[in-house]
C-alpha cells in the first residue's frame, strides 16, 4: 500500500507536484494499491492524463487520484483525487516504480558458488545458482536474481539488478543503476574471424576477443539481448542508452548516451551511434560507420551509409495486398536493368 | 516400441483410421521404432504420403507402415501396411508424437528451490536447479525441465512442459498444454520509458510493467523468444497460438487463437493480432495497430498501418545480383524527389 | 606473459614468419602481455599492419612486437620488433589466442548433476550447475562452464567449447573445436505442426521432432542463435561454420562448410546452403530452397527463390529522409496497380 505522500515525494525526484499545499493531511494518508487506465481504474488505483484526446474519459473515471496538468485538473470528477504536475506521464513513470513487488530477499542465496576473491559489498542479494568469478565487484544494492553468471574480474556498480540467466562476460564494467534483462548476453565473444586461405580448407581463424564491454549508469538492456565484447578496444554503452531484446549490439560498437533503441535491431561491428538517437524496431545498421547525435530511424530501416545530419530517416516499402506486390517487386527488380 | 494399435488409438483423437477393422491382430501387435521419409523408411518405421507428388515414393517404400488416403491405399506395397485416413499428414502428426524419447522422470529434483508456499500439483515434474517463487502454482502433470525460473504469484496450467532455462516472470498465467522452449522469456519487463526532459541529462525514467502475460491453453512458444509483461494490463497470447524462435511480442500486445508466428518476427507494443492469422519469418509489425482475422503476411512484410480486411499482405524487394540492385536502389530512392 | 618464441610458434600452424632465422636469443625470449591498435599499443602489446591504409601509424607505432608484409617491415620503428608474415591478419588472429585469460579449471564442479551412464573423457571441465543426460558423451579436452544442459544420448566432440547457459537437446552430434556461445539453443523442437482442421477449434497438430542437429568440426554458433532439431531427418551444420549470435537455423536446414553467417539471419526449413557463402546480417531466407556455394548475401537481403549461381545478392532500400521515403514507398506501392 502506498499513501499519496510517498508518491509524491517519488514524483518529486522529477518534477514538483503543483497542488500539493492544498491537500489535506487525510489526503496525503490516502493509500493506493496499483495503477489503471482512466477507464478501468478502481477507487484503489492510480491513473494519469497524459494524452489530451482521452479527456472525455476523465470526468467517468473512478480511479482513487489521477496525475493531471493544471488545464484539466477542474475535470478531476470528485471522488477522484488530482496530483497536478507539469508531465503526467513522466509522472506516472516515477510513481509506478512504487508498485512493483518486492521479490526477492536482500540476502545471499546459500547455492551460489562465489569466487572467496570476489568483493561483495553491502546490501547485496544474490540468488540460487548464481556463479561470481574471481575478483569481481558488485557494489552496493545491486541485486542479482537466480542463474546469474558473472564471469571473473567484472565489475558491477550499485543499484543495479541483473535478472535471471544473465551471462556476463569476464573483465567488463557495469555501471550503476542498470537494468539487465532475463537471458541477455554481455560480453560474449564478438564474431571476429580472419580468413585462413589454406586452399585444402575452407576455414576461419577465430580472433580472440580482447576488449571489454564497458557499460555506463542508468543503462537498460533487454531479455535475450546480445552485446559483444571488442576485439581489441571496447564496445561501448553510453549513460542513460535503453535497449529492448533481442537486440544484436557487435563488438567495438559505441552507443552515445540516451539513445533508444527498439526490439531486435542489430547493429554491426565497430558502427558509432551518437548521443540521443531513436532507434526503431528491427534497423540494420552495418558496420564501421557512423550515425550523428539526434538521428530517428524508423523501423526496419536499413542503414548501408554514415548518417552526418540530424533528423529521420526511413525505407523500405509498406505491406500490401499480396498480388499488386508481385508486380510491384517485379518492377522495382527491373529498375535495375541498364 | 509402439504397436499399431497404439498409433491407430493416439490418431483417432483427431480422425478416423478408415481401414481399422481391416486389420488384422497380429498387424494391430506389430510394433514400429520410429519414423522416416517414404523413401528412407525401415520396415520398423511409419512414413506417411501427404503429398501426391511423392505418390511415385509410395510403390517403392520399405516402411514398416505408411499413413495414406483412400485413394492411393492400393498403391501401397504389400510388405507395408496401408493406414488410411482423411488427412495423413495431420495423422502422422499425431503419431509422430509416440516416438519421443520419454526423457524426464516424474519427480522433483533434489537441487530445485521451491518456495514452501508454492502449490504443486501431483505428477509434477520439475528438474534440477529449477527455482520456483511464493504462491506459485503448478498443475497436474506439467513438466519443468533444468533451470526454469518462475518468479512469485505465477500459474502455470496442467499438463504444460516447460524446457530448460525458461523464464517466468512474476504473476504470470500459463494455461495448459503449453508448450515453452529453451531460453523463452515470458513476463520480463516491457520496454516502457518516459523522457526527463531535463535539460542537464538525456534521461528516460523507467515505467514499471505492472500489467501480466496472460498464455491460454494449447500455446506453443519457440526458443529465446521474448513476451514481454504489460505495463498496466495485461499481454494476452489466446489458445492454440504457436509462435516459433526469437520472436518479439512487446507489451500489450494480444494476439487471436489459432495464430501462428514465424521466427524472428517483431510485433510492437499494444497491437493487436487476429485469430487464425498466418505470420511469416522476421515480419515487424509497428505499435498500436489492428490486424484482423485470417490475414497472412509473407516473410520480412512490413506493416505500418492496421489491416482490416482478411487476406494475404506482403512487402519489400527481393534478392537480385547485387550491381543491379545498385542501381534499382538508387532509383527507387530517385522516387522520393518531388 | 607469453614469449615471442611462443608467438611464432602458433603463428607457425598456419603460416610461417620470415623473419624468424634473423631474431636473436634475447628476442625471442622478449614477453608481451597483450595487443593493442598500432596507435595505443605499448611495448608490451602486440600490433599488426593488416590494411596499407593504416601504415602512415606504423611509423610512430610504439607496440612490442608488429606483424607485417614484408613489403612495410622496413618502415617499423627501431623499438618495434617486427614479425614478417604473408598475411598479418590472419597471423594476429593466430596470435591473439593466446592472449585469453584461463578462467575455468579443468575439474568437474561438485554442483553438476552427470548421469552416471554418461562418458566424460579425461581432461574436461564441467562448471557449476551443468546438468548432463544419461549416455551423453564428452571428448577429452572439451569445457562446459556454467549451467550447461546436455539431454540424453547426445554426443560432444574433443576439445569443445560450451559456454554457460547453452542448451543441448537430446540424441545431437556436436564435433571437435565447436564453440558454442552463451544462451545458444542447439536441437530444441522444430516448428513443425498440421492444421487440425476442426471446425470447432482453431487448432494445431504438434509434429514431434524425430531429427537430430549434427555439428561438423570447428563451427562457431554466436549467443542466443537457435538451430531447431530436425524432424525427420537432421539438421545440419557442416564443419568451419561459423555463425554470430541471434540466428534462427530452423529444422532440417543444411549449411555447407565454410560457410560464415552473420546476427539474426533467419533460414527457414529444409533449405541448403552451399559451401563457404557468406551471408549478411539479417538477411532472411526462406524455406525449401538451395543457395548455391560461393553466394553472398549482402545485409537484410530477402531471399524468396533458390540461387543456382555463385556470386553477389542484395535487396531492399536504403534510409533516406523519412519525408522523401513517404513518396517512394507511396511510388513504389503504385507499380503494383495494372
Amino acid at each position: 500500500m502506498i499513501t499519496i505522500k510517498q508518491l509524491i515525494s517519488q514524483i518529486e525526484q522529477r518534477q514538483p507536484v503543483l497542488n500539493k499545499a492544498e491537500l489535506s493531511a487525510a489526503q496525503l494518508h490516502q493509500t493506493l494499491d496499483g495503477v489503471g487506465g482512466l477507464y478501468d481504474a478502481s477507487n484503489q488505483q492510480l491513473s494519469f492524463l497524459a494524452d489530451p484526446k482521452y479527456v472525455s474519459s476523465l470526468k467517468d473515471s473512478h480511479a482513487g487520484a489521477v496525475l493531471v496538468t493544471e488545464q484539466y485538473s477542474e475535470q478531476v470528477p470528485a471522488t477522484t483525487l488530482p496530483l497536478v504536475v507539469a508531465t503526467p506521464y513522466l509522472a506516472y513513470a516515477s510513481a509506478s516504480q512504487l508498485f512493483v513487488p518486492q521479490l526477492s530477499k536482500r540476502a545471499v542465496h546459500p547455492t551460489a558458488v562465489i569466487a572467496e576473491s570476489a568483493i561483495i559489498d553491502a546490501d547485496v542479494a544474490i540468488g540460487p545458482f548464481c556463479v561470481i568469478g574471481e575478483r569481481v565487484r558488485i557494489g552496493a544494492g545491486s541485486r542479482l536474481d537466480s542463474h546469474v553468471v558473472v564471469e571473473s574480474d567484472t565489475c558491477i556498480g550499485a543499484h543495479s539488478v541483473i535478472k535471471s540467466q544473465v551471462f556476463i562476460g569476464y573483465n567488463c564494467i557495469i555501471g550503476d543503476h542498470v537494468r539487465l534483462h532475463a537471458g541477455a548476453s554481455i560480453g560474449a565473444e564478438g564474431f571476429g574471424f580472419a580468413p585462413t586461405r589454406d586452399p585444402s580448407s575452407s576455414g576461419w581463424e577465430r580472433i580472440a576477443q580482447l576488449g571489454r564491454v564497458v557499460i555506463g549508469n542508468h543503462v537498460r538492456i533487454g531479455s535475450n539481448t546480445c552485446i559483444d565484447r571488442g576485439a581489441i578496444d571496447d564496445t561501448i554503452i553510453g549513460d542513460h542508452v535503453i535497449i529492448d531484446n533481442l537486440v544484436q549490439v557487435a563488438h567495438n560498437v559505441r552507443i552515445g548516451a540516451g539513445t533508444a533503441i527498439a526490439a531486435q535491431t542489430g547493429i554491426a561491428g565497430s558502427t558509432t551511434i551518437g548521443k540521443r538517437c531513436i532507434i526503431g524496431g528491427a534497423v540494420g545498421i552495418t558496420g564501421h560507420i557512423e550515425i550523428a547525435d539526434d538521428v530517428t530511424l524508423s523501423g526496419m530501416a536499413m542503414v548501408t551509409k554514415s548518417i552526418k545530419v540530424a533528423g529521420s530517416y526511413s525505407s523500405g516499402t509498406v505491406a500490401m495486398p499480396t498480388a499488386k506486390w508481385r508486380r510491384a517487386a517485379v518492377r522495382f527488380r527491373q529498375l535495375g536493368n541498364n
